[in-house]
């Protein structure tokens, strides 16, 4: 695992890990239990091992820091056997070479439950990027699209459908990649006023746009029909038997960034879109809160934003 | 949950939690799992919380350092009802509160499996005490006296035995106090080089010792006629039929601070004890490596000093 690092000073192996931060330390904690979060007939363990490691750099990226140091709990069963352990743990160093992320302490215990991975991920950031600070006027923006990692979970239930992007649909859910560079860029257009909130869409993009305007005290209007559509998702929502719609609201784990940002951005879009180094695309409108919480679905309809969040593997 | 404190930027209900540090970050986690660490026989749903919060402060003392942020993860089973979980967080509260550590983030997931408790502690220190360190010719040295979690268990699991001091030994096993303010007075030490090296005994007396000596690259011998017996050890030990030995040595979960001083240490031990608020006790000697690690038993042998350490509830 790759445990060393700029401001490492002790890792693995003492008491606890010694580190030298910056300004602000970010701190998150995550678990994933099999059965709960994952299965293993849709995910290998090198994919478990990546995934709890890319759900908490994920909130990272979504205060606009950078992923620093992981922490990671293991809940083996006996029924684990080693090389599925180090294909767990390889899966993780994986991600956390692609970060820069230096694990940095741990512990290995038995259970007689599930598979569990708990980990902790600090991140350091000059200026944090909260949830609340979303204005009436402001613009809602998402990176890239949504509904993929719901498509390709249903993808890997059903072997059989012939979907051309099935594998794109199945790394979504399998390999998620938080946006750690866009949350950075949108983090530097935060500071000066331009970005005024921003979440991660691990639940599905209504719920998180509803924690998001809770959390600042604003009504929105989320328009469903200006949401890309991931490429494969329409043939595979046809297959479900269920609406694009539902997937791209509903279903979560997608770990785009979800933020608000100040009218004057609209025409810095193209150049916070390379910054980011991903496509973003307004899908809403900030109201006032006393105007409600609303999605104007692609038929036309105004309903009211429901959180159609994602509850794991009861669906 | 205590949910603010110095440094707290944002607490709980932001993607992560925002934290000013100090000058080093010391970083650990571990986990509690029922079945495994605790029974529900043995511990109430308030001791839980309590033990797997003072596990990690044990650790932050053990670097010399301060608690301030614990991040938790709970993984709760259908049975475990509201009630539980609500006591469980009262006992993480009381000893959150005792230390002063902030809750700053966490999350809560079903499991199919046993209650687990995993918790990430964050402290700060001016200089972390490490393990490695120690030098030829220092003495070892010991806060309070070890065994008495051991002893507090067997008393647990057999509610007839007569032992005076049942109530200390029971509550050094369900609410152990991790020794913060000696781990900064020792930290303090060690800025001058009288304290040399530290841990704490979570898995036994000898199991540590051997821990800090590989560290150290040092030999060690233990002298266990030096090790303070605690009040109702040696009746509780006689009831069990084990050697109180056995105990003081194999027995773990004490969380104590085991250090090594160098020799100018000695003259001011009374003074160290005054600022660390507990009794400390010399119980053996730093040799080179190559004269091997031993201990000396009460009834006069040397033997090799062997990690008979605590395998939790397998013994």
């Amino acid at each position: 695992m790759p445990g060393g690092g700029a401001g490492v000073i002790v890792g693995i192996g003492d008491d606890t890990a010694v580190l030298q931060p910056g300004t602000l330390v970010l701190a998150t904690c995550d678990v994933q239990v099999e059965g709960i979060h994952f299965t293993r007939d849709l995910c290998t363990p090198a994919d478990v091992g990546w995934r709890a490691l890319a759900v908490n750099v994920s909130d990272i990226a979504a205060m606009g820091g950078v992923p620093r140091y992981a922490l990671v709990s293991l809940l083996i069963p006996a029924s684990a056997g080693s090389a599925a352990l180090e294909d767990l743990y390889g899966g993780m160093a994986e991600l956390a070479r692609l970060h820069g992320v230096a694990v940095v302490g741990g512990n290995v215990s038995a259970t007689p439950g599930p598979l569990a991975v708990d980990i902790t991920v600090l991140g350091e950031a000059e200026h944090a990027v909260l949830r609340r600070g979303a204005q009436p006027g402001d613009g809602v923006w998402i990176t890239g699209c949504a509904g993929k990692a719901a498509a390709g979970r249903f993808l890997l239930e059903h072997r059989d459908v012939a979907v051309a992007a099935r594998e794109t649909l199945e790394m979504a859910y399998r390999r998620p990649v938080a946006r750690v560079a866009a949350g950075r860029a949108f983090g530097n257009l935060a500071r000066s006023g331009l970005v005024t909130a921003m979440i991660d869409t691990s639940d599905g993009t209504a719920s998180d746009l509803l924690h998001l305007a809770e959390a600042s005290g604003v009504g929105v209007r989320l328009d469903a029909a200006h949401l890309p559509v991931p490429a494969g998702l329409a043939e595979a929502a046809r297959a479900a038997g269920v609406a694009v719609d539902a997937w791209m609201l509903g279903g979560g784990e997608d770990y785009e960034l979800l933020f608000t940002a100040a009218k004057a951005f609209d025409a810095r879009a193209n150049e916070a879109a390379a910054a980011a180094g991903v496509g973003i695309t307004r899908i809403g409108d900030v109201l006032p809160e006393r105007e409600g919480r609303w999605v104007a679905t692609a038929a036309g309809e105004q309903r009211p934003l429901r959180a159609a969040g994602w509850d794991h593997l009861a669906r």
